[in-house]
């Protein structure tokens, strides 16, 4: 039976349940682009893709249409590993680099992980322009390669490749054009459909609330934490999710090279083979980076049978960053995947002297008082605006852009003190996030109430 | 300040008010198609659309959308016709010819109709496919010609220009592809647009409903004749609607020729000048054709200053169709329009031997009893099967196929009676619309419920 576009559509627009049949015909149509009489145009997929924004999706229709995309190409087989995979995934945060720790911990607690990575969206960073900031890195690896990697090193990082889930790539850029990204279940259905082509045992969600999420309202947050979860669990992998916050920048830095750099300082920190010590204070103002890691490894070592606890896998995780096993494990990361090691080493013998901006300015406190409070967005949008992000796909970044943050929120401030660097590779790209960051960094007599950083845990038992 | 169209699509998405300026810089941009940064592309219009469908519009929002979309090209000046002017609009039905005689009553009163009419839409006839079958017509003329028209013998029947409301073009066309036709709020504002571009004083509408109608429910019907009456009025056009009954062809025959013919036999009829009576039982079966004729012009002539009411008003139309009058009219209309005036005199002069179909079948009764019900939907199908509609835009219709209904609904039936004769120019097409009506016309026992033809007046002040 041939099912037409339009009735589809009608049918989503009335408020009916679409069948899997529909759902299936419909987005591999899409995806064949190649019979004029039954594809879908453009039109047709905006219309429907409205319709679903609007009347949202009941869990059958999303499971179908996740299993949909997830299929719409070439799958990850994670068979020849041997061993069980399991991955994290966060909806966008600012200074968000717990992936480049989470992964090397992973892979030196003998599980696998298949990391597939995005690049910065809107005001948030992306881990694969930051890890292009290391020396020769690649990040576009064809999945035999990518395959390879992991069983060398049980892990590996890089780029959705253009056979992997191309139904998200034609609907994701049709979203981005009509006004249909921040639905819930067109999110799911997005995140979903890549993480499990990547035929993962298991996944753990860091769903970001607060001023810095794109949920900022933490009810949304928490239907897009449920929806995952329901989604993944029905697809048979083990998924669970972290609802936390996003109201400041996490760690010390936000840009792409410095976020490295922090990592690398922390890895060396950490490791006995390395003389170098962090500050405390340094070490303190990386501390929730540090709790977030712990916390989001802990439940995939659990889920993966390492911890018998979410809990007991965060001391566990702990551990292999102290003992210098989850650096060992990224060093050998990146000699497979970058063709310029020396450089590389190099970079990360001196991870400070490596970092040059053009430009740096400190932005200082007008008076004493408590930092109380900022919009996250738009100090994500600030270290975009340093060069960080770009305008649009496929334009270049800026290596050295970013922010050192020099206070976390509740902390006391002095008259004077300096709240956050700026580092850019332009001058002229310094005045507007120095003034969009001097707009939002509060000071005020009272402290703020403390925020926890993990806010509540969603899992299919405790639902 | 530049409106981006993904704002204006985000904002009715959210149930928001649109601003009158981001619907004209929406409607503008989408005429222009010029500027790729501004314009938006049918993804866009296609997503804005579905979030109007399922979100509607308020009665300001609805107005804008209609102002604009009636100042997106060119627009008709009646000011040249000195004269008060008005014109009625259906909303589709079968078998409804009331504009041809309507048109001529009311230029025979001494107001001008400038009447666009469109073509056969669905299981809908379409006023401009039934004229074209009078030999040489021509339904296209330039607006300066449309005017003279309407000055030399007070109305013209025309088709829409490419000039007139190029929106509604864009935007029907993107409807009819997105599954977005249905919606009360786009019918009124493609409807409405296009009337009021004609630069109306007076609009008198009949909303059909019933099982013939586009929308066969009758709160659905109410809505729109009171969104469009609405809106008429806020535009300056006063707008009279009337919500008729469509639950059988109206009068005895539905097609192309067929009700041109079965509009002359009555013009001749009534009118002293000709030698031509109808039997009483052929006059019987055009009663409710002649009733919502007299109807709707009794409005029109009512809100023109020609009667006191429009009770008044129906007598006067049934008196300017009796002395001969409006036939005068549509004959002098047709001298104007039709580029074989021999041919289509010679045509009017035996409009029974003018219909010339290749084929003929008659469906007869099976039992005895009352003809209580059909799905007048259907029977409009069977019509445009029979080769009176057409598939795609642009293929030419059959002149010549049509049906003659025998019977109205509540009549008493013997077995064996005729109760309607099929016309087709092609055999192959008769099967098919024969069993449609078979199946569709029902004959039982007890007589049915009568339903009124006119079934409720909605006006400005009665709202």
């Amino acid at each position: 039976m041939t099912i037409h576009p339009i009735d589809v559509i009608q049918h989503k627009r009335d408020g009916l349940t679409l069948s899997d049949g529909e759902i299936h015909a419909f987005i591999r149509a899409l995806v064949a682009r190649k019979s004029p009489t039954d594809s879908p145009t453009d039109a047709q997929t905006a219309a429907l893709l409205m319709a679903i924004f609007v009347r949202g999706l009941i869990p059958q229709e999303l499971a179908a249409l996740t299993q949909a995309m997830r299929f719409s190409g070439e799958v990850f087989n994670p068979t020849p590993l041997q061993a069980f995979t399991v991955d994290k995934h966060s909806t966008g945060g600012v200074g968000d680099k717990t992936s480049i720790l989470i992964a090397p911990i992973i892979a030196a607690a003998g599980l696998k992980d298949p990391m597939i990575s995005g690049r910065s969206l809107g005001h948030t960073g992306g881990t694969l322009d930051k890890l292009e900031t290391i020396p020769g890195f690649r990040t576009q690896l064809p999945l035999p390669e990518f395959l390879s990697i992991i069983q060398q090193c049980g892990f590996a990082m890089a780029g959705q490749t253009p056979t992997l889930v191309p139904a998200d790539r034609i609907l994701y850029a049709l979203r981005d054009h009509t006004g249909t990204v921040e639905s819930p279940y067109l999110i799911t259905a997005s995140i979903m459909s890549k993480k499990l082509a990547a035929g993962l045992n298991a996944l753990v969600l860091d769903v970001k609330t607060g001023s810095g999420a794109f949920m900022s309202k933490y009810e949304d947050a928490q239907l897009l934490a449920h929806l995952m979860v329901d989604t993944g669990e029905l697809a048979g992998t083990r998924t669970v999710a972290l609802l936390t916050s996003m109201d400041q920048p996490l760690g010390r830095f936000a840009g792409n090279w410095v976020e490295i750099e922090e990592c690398i300082e922390l890895f060396q920190h950490f490791s006995p083979d390395f003389a170098f010590t962090l500050t405390p204070e340094k070490l303190r103002l990386s501390q929730d980076l540090l709790d977030l890691t712990y916390a989001l490894a802990g439940h995939m070592l659990c889920l993966g049978g390492k911890a018998q606890s979410p809990k007991a896998g965060a001391q566990l995780a702990a551990k292999l960053l102290a003992d210098g096993s989850a650096f060992q494990h990224f060093l050998e990361m990146v000699e497979l995947q970058s063709d310029d090691l020396p450089a590389a080493v190099n970079a990360f013998a001196d991870p400070e002297g490596f970092h040059k901006p053009s430009v740096t300015r400190k932005l200082t406190a007008d008076r004493e008082g408590f930092l109380s409070a900022m919009d996250c967005t738009q100090v994500g949008w600030a270290v975009q605006r340093l060069g960080a992000g770009r305008t649009n796909p496929g334009e270049p970044v800026s290596a050295h852009a970013g922010i050192e943050m020099h206070a976390k929120l509740g902390d006391r401030i002095a008259a004077g003190q300096p709240l956050v660097t700026l580092f850019s590779e332009d001058p002229a790209l310094l005045d507007e996030p120095e003034s969009m960051l001097r707009e939002t960094l509060k000071i005020t007599a009272e402290p703020p109430a403390t925020i926890p950083l993990v806010r509540e845990i969603v899992a299919k038992d405790q639902q």
